[in-house]
């Protein structure tokens, strides 16, 4: 753990003109501590205040689990017991608090009760504090980033061994899941798109029956050591179906095309554009329905949002994902992704395996 | 999906004088229309609005998820694009709102933007609606849960094949997430907690190789047609550690006195005490680290809660865990799991497995 991540968040609490941050489980919680603390009805909350230290609040139950994680060396760790009311004991311990953050993903039974606790208190986004710390990535973290994407590109070289005509997505799906398990430390998420279930971008897997001829979207992601992979490639069962070839050659043209776009200096919205005015001069815009890409870290899903229109501007050590797709309902859908890094003078491709479309014996 | 569900909501929404419910993704959410949607930074909302039928706002992205949930037959689904602004279209959808409930798990990202966006209204805990709703079972919802319990009770009857010295917990829970995934819709948890382990209760598997002689704590559950498995029993590898035989006396005798205190009019506090004075009374009332037992239905752990000084009267159809542990840390636990319905005379058990100490050969 990066003890000063801890350090600068408690500077950036002050140039905020905040009294403090309140940090509930999640990847917020993950980044300034190591700690991946369940969400629980039982709250845990690191509290990071600008006249303290900062503590973690815990239930008892939970205080082993804290302990392990290392948390405990980083802040004063307060366990509180079964009948203790861990909402009086956050507000006591603020008194006349003006202006507080609270981290994204706090559940609203929890905001909702510090605000009735602490009437006098602001509630802020969390996310003033901890965006701009956690969407610039250091050295390390891009080692973290790569050694997760090299992981997964592992897992999608298998990925032609397990597709075959009469396995069902589910069947392939568990293959995968074991496989993201045996590379990484956690699997996040396995999605197994056959023929018309691939124009749906998030379906996971289902009781689809593989069939010669199919084209299938592979999207797989896993943590490795706190860090995510995310990588999308696309498949086909022997021939592929009409059309579908031209579609994936767009589709390739559109990724490289917004990987190509990535420097510092150009705005979020500018490297949506770079894929989508491709798709969109094939005559496929209206089939790109999503954006073109999302940071990644501690989180599958963060900032920067690579989406039409955000003024954002992209700078070194930004991580994200360039993953266009195509989607025609009812007959299959097709996407590619890949995660790169901003660099000084340009761009960083942490996948590797090839991004034309893999045709499966 | 009992469609009532949406009905009797909305006119509690009205009994409380709010004039709507805010239901984020979640437990919430999957109880009033069988939608189990993901949480995301996109937004996902039920809007149930005294004033209008319900609403249910999806990211584009979602729509084909949302709509084979079948929500969109109790709901009118309206998908938003990747440029538009969901608070904005859920504050343009409630103009002059002056009381709304929001649900328990909505992160605070929405809840303060709601709460921006909507500056007129006071905003409630979504408990205050659905926590009355949720916390009785109907017979169909029992069943389900009996149906569950019966789930979990096969993967436990194969536990002691699994456990054997040499091998680690994670390989056992490896084992284990297999087979409730044969036998469940989900896999929700698994611990083993081996020897010192035991003594966290919420140890989740390590890296830990089991010996001859170690006591392990099992506790599992998945999700079966919407609703929630949970169990715990207690398994040693040949001999007992010196002195667990007694303890898992102790811990047999605490969790039968608190079934035989489940029945309409008591208060979850005296079922909570009813196994904490037996264990007590035997001299380890320090090791009995937290509640009794929780409620339990579409989401693991919610209302009631069996903990000391909870005034709530146990009525018939509430479900929950009966769950008294005791711990010795640095050298084993154990705890023993059933959930348990109130009947209107008295309690049934759904979990049938023996709740003596299991020796594995």
């Amino acid at each position: 753990m990066d003890h000063d991540r801890l350090d600068r968040a408690r500077a950036a609490v002050a140039d905020a003109a905040l009294d403090a941050l309140l940090v509930g489980p999640g990847p917020d919680l993950r980044y300034l501590t190591g700690y991946h603390a369940p969400a629980l009805e039982r709250l845990t909350l690191l509290v990071v205040p600008v006249a303290q230290d900062p503590w973690l609040l815990v239930p008892a139950l939970e205080g082993a689990r804290a302990r392990a994680s290392g948390a405990d060396r980083i802040a004063e760790l307060i366990e509180w017991d079964e009948t203790d009311d861990p909402i009086a004991l956050v507000a006591d311990r603020l008194p006349g608090a003006g202006a507080l953050a609270v981290s994204d993903r706090l559940w609203s039974v929890f905001t909702l009760a510090l605000q009735s606790a602490l009437p006098g208190a602001r509630f802020h986004s969390g996310s003033i504090v901890l965006r701009p710390l956690r969407r610039i990535k250091s050295a390390d973290e891009i080692d973290a980033l790569a050694a997760a994407a090299d992981a997964i590109d592992r897992v999608h070289a298998d990925v032609p061994e397990l597709l075959s005509p009469g396995r069902t997505e589910t069947e392939i799906g568990r293959d995968l899941t074991e496989r993201i398990g045996e590379t990484h430390d956690e699997v996040n998420f396995v999605i197994v798109g056959s023929g018309p279930n691939g124009a749906s971008p998030h379906h996971e897997t289902g009781s689809r029956v593989l069939q010669a001829g199919d084209a299938v979207v592979v999207d797989i992601g896993g943590m490795l050591a706190g860090y995510c992979s995310d990588a999308t490639r696309n498949y086909v069962l022997g021939s592929p179906p009409p059309g579908y070839g031209a579609l994936h050659g767009v589709l390739e043209q559109a990724h490289r095309a917004a990987v190509e776009a990535v420097r510092p200096g150009v705005r979020a919205g500018d490297v949506d554009e770079a894929a989508r005015s491709v798709i969109r001069d094939a005559g496929y815009g209206a089939a790109f329905i999503h954006r073109t890409g999302h940071g990644i870290g501690v989180e599958e899903h963060e900032e920067p949002w690579i989406v039409a229109g955000n003024d954002q501007v992209i700078e070194a050590g930004m991580a994200f994902s360039i993953e266009p797709g195509i989607y025609l309902p009812e007959r299959y859908g097709a996407r590619i992704e890949d995660i790169v890094v901003a660099t000084d003078d340009g761009v960083r491709i942490l996948n590797q395996r090839p991004r034309t479309l893999t045709i499966c014996a």
